[in-house]
């Protein structure tokens, strides 16, 4: 047994008590009533950084939420990590869903449940808790480190490029490593190679000055929900393709090479749709599942709203209506060009009576990793070590817009390595994270770093 | 000045007194919340009948609301005459919209504003001011009364049936008088000869077992809101038809003589779009907006809501969704063989990954009245009295269910003489009743109440 699994398995009480600390944390960054918490949060990674022996810890301010900045820079001649994160969560609603309170975290069945777990308190923890482990047995570490921990990624972190554009120098590394993605499945570790982009908006429609008598008024005046749900429903045909005019421009078609290699993943859809309790699964026609969610685009509504929502019935004509719209985009669709596209066909689909605004928000471009890179190659291997299984490259329907910024402001790699499985319930209730992959997690951080000066050498 | 004018005006300002009191109680009858407002309000009422004199006043209990019954059969061989109304309310929100609050009555610019003041309490209260005026008088009423005053209205009247059939020979009259329905604009009188029926239904459509992650699982699975926008865009064509398969069947056309009619009171399109803020009315192709308010069945979304509704971005595919839905409709359509008819078409049109339950709600029946009767004649005969200007016989686009019960079981004439004006916000934010009419419409009903036994003798 290596130093560092021997102290890792000896401070895994320790380890886990404090991770819990971390969730309590109500971090929810899209809503202005938790802005404090969020500061806390940040503050929760400062002291522990500083704990474990981190210097130049410190928050980057922004008009909203704080980077943590820190690093650990004494391995002169060896390769610089930057280490990318976010100790922002969701928002965790519908609350009722929850088995247990999302920021009462607590373990059931080898699992920890908790707001943030999986995403991504829990797997920044571990990176923290890697060079933690290398420190107290090794007295060094194998790389400079620096760390970058934000705390607006669930709100599209539209603070990071600049904070990373004024501190540059600060920043710069030669590779940066982010664990924030999926792997494929229990026991089966993945190297993540490509995220969709997103591009999210707000479609507000607007009828007769005051909401209306659907006895007095009804038959003679435009219902904004009427209004919006023909608009929406517009947007998409029943063989699931989005109709949006444009929105396919410039989507690079999958060859026939990725189309095999994720055939041979051999993802079953039938467990899934079991898994999630539908009859069937559903998407865009002529693609598999994980081809539509790894490398085809979507437009999703996620949340509407409009008119009376109450107990019983209300004999009105609403004259406000409103959805939020999300879509996943794929090299080399352009998000703001793609909410240009939605904006138009709203105004274009609305029906007479009715007025639209449609308000813009985050923007995230889509990527593809340079996979052949030896500090990507890296990964896997250290995957393998530490899981006894080879590792899968994949691609993932996520976004994580600011990969696509380090890669033009710092230019180095960018390493996706993950702990969190697909149906750790990321964004939804009775969000999780598998302590077994925590406990291997942390070793495959520190063979990674451990190996990393020969692999970047070679 | 005839006597009850001049008791009327001396006691203007105790009556608006007594009726502000009267809006002051919170009877929101689809609120459970509310259940003892609501009763506050009948017994509010009870109170009232006996202190103008009215005898064997009583709350006939419901599962609900009661319904309060009073009477004066001091008149022998005189006409009985059947006063119906409510003392219920509908809900108040949007509450940030009202100027003044909704349960705080105030008078700005000759009107009363409160949640109830046009819709139905302020005619209820203006009924039993008239028997007051003409007691306190003349010591006597020129007719027998009997008073049946419900508290379910506003949630489609759903025990008054029974009530009526327990209690027939209690409710038995020669005429029946309803104060609900509006006038055709301020200066002009209507007596109503027709009203929409209602079906009233709720869609729920569900996907996959939690909330899901739109980057996990986007472009795999249904999305309930998607799926629930889809079908409600489904019943709705573009030329403002209703697509549910079936729904037109059995509706009454409407003839040459009454869209003449409905013409000659030239309705300003133009205007009412100009008042209600829009660009244009907007409705079923080849009707002009009172034809299709009065004559014409629709089907409109009351309310929507499904996945996130607060504040910034969330990248969840909803797995729930929401509608609320009623139609209003006409002669010869059977309400509840619509809501099958809409049930069946959200099944058919729902896509491929979700469900829908369809929970059926309130029903009435659409009624035309017998309107050559000496007792609606006399209505617009007091009218005119009145107001100085001739009344015009309309159709209305509301519903009152209860119209069609009365006219089975009591087997009376139903005479519908109403006070409110069609923009006084029934059901919206800042509802408000015009004290013009609050005055005219007593002389208005004193003389119809002295006037109706000579009617009915001719």
């Amino acid at each position: 047994m290596s130093n560092f699994d021997q102290y890792l398995s000896e401070h895994r009480e320790q380890h886990l008590e404090e991770l819990r600390e971390f969730l309590r944390i109500p971090s929810i960054s899209t809503l202005s009533t938790h802005k404090a918490d969020v500061r806390r949060a940040a503050e929760f990674l400062a002291e522990q950084a500083r704990a474990i022996g981190f210097e130049h810890v410190e928050l980057l301010e922004t008009p909203r939420h704080p980077v943590l900045y820190a690093d650990w820079l004494h391995a002169p001649g060896r390769p610089t990590v930057l280490v990318y994160g976010h100790y922002d969560v969701q928002p965790v609603d519908p609350l009722h869903l929850w088995t247990s309170p999302p920021f009462e975290p607590e373990i059931r069945d080898g699992k920890l449940y908790a707001r943030g777990a999986s995403d991504d308190k829990g797997p920044v923890f571990m990176h923290l808790k890697s060079f933690e482990a290398l420190l107290r047995t090794a007295g060094s570490l194998p790389v400079n480190v620096k760390l970058c921990i934000e705390g607006e990624e669930e709100i599209g972190s539209p603070h990071l490029p600049q904070v990373l554009a004024d501190h540059q120098e600060r920043f710069q590394a030669d590779v940066i490593v982010i664990s924030d993605t999926p792997m494929l499945a229990p026991g089966r570790p993945a190297v993540c190679y490509g995220l969709r982009g997103l591009a999210a908006l707000e479609v507000h429609v607007y009828g007769a000055n005051s909401d209306l008598h659907s006895g007095l008024y009804g038959g003679m005046v435009q219902n904004a929900v009427h209004a919006l749900v023909e608009v929406l429903a517009s947007m998409r045909g029943p063989d699931g393709r989005v109709q949006v005019a444009g929105f396919y421009d410039g989507v690079q078609s999958l060859s026939a090479e990725e189309r095999q290699a994720f055939a041979d993943l051999a993802y079953d859809e039938v467990a899934t749709a079991q898994t999630l309790g539908v009859d069937t699964l559903f998407g865009e026609a002529g693609y598999t599942a994980l081809e539509r969610v790894w490398a085809r685009p979507t437009l999703e509504v996620n949340g509407i709203y409009g008119g009376f929502q109450g107990e019983g019935t209300k004999t009105v004509i609403p004259n406000e209506a409103h959805a939020k719209i999300t879509c996943r985009l794929v090299p080399d669709q352009d998000p703001v060009r793609i909410q240009q596209l939605i904006r138009q066909h709203v105004l274009t689909h609305l029906p007479p009576g009715a007025r639209a605004e449609v308000t813009l928000q985050d923007t995230g471009r889509p990527y593809v990793t340079p996979f052949h890179h030896p500090a990507i190659q890296l990964a896997a291997k250290a995957y393998e070590e530490a899981y006894g299984v080879p590792a899968s490259f994949i691609r993932m329907g996520g976004s994580i817009p600011v990969v696509e910024v380090f890669d033009r402001l710092v230019g180095a790699p960018v390493v996706l390595m993950g702990f969190g499985l697909p149906d750790e319930n990321f964004h939804a209730p009775n969000e999780h994270f598998s302590l077994d992959n925590f406990d291997k997690g942390l070793r495959t951080l520190c063979r990674y770093w451990t190996g990393l000066p020969d692999a970047l050498r070679e």
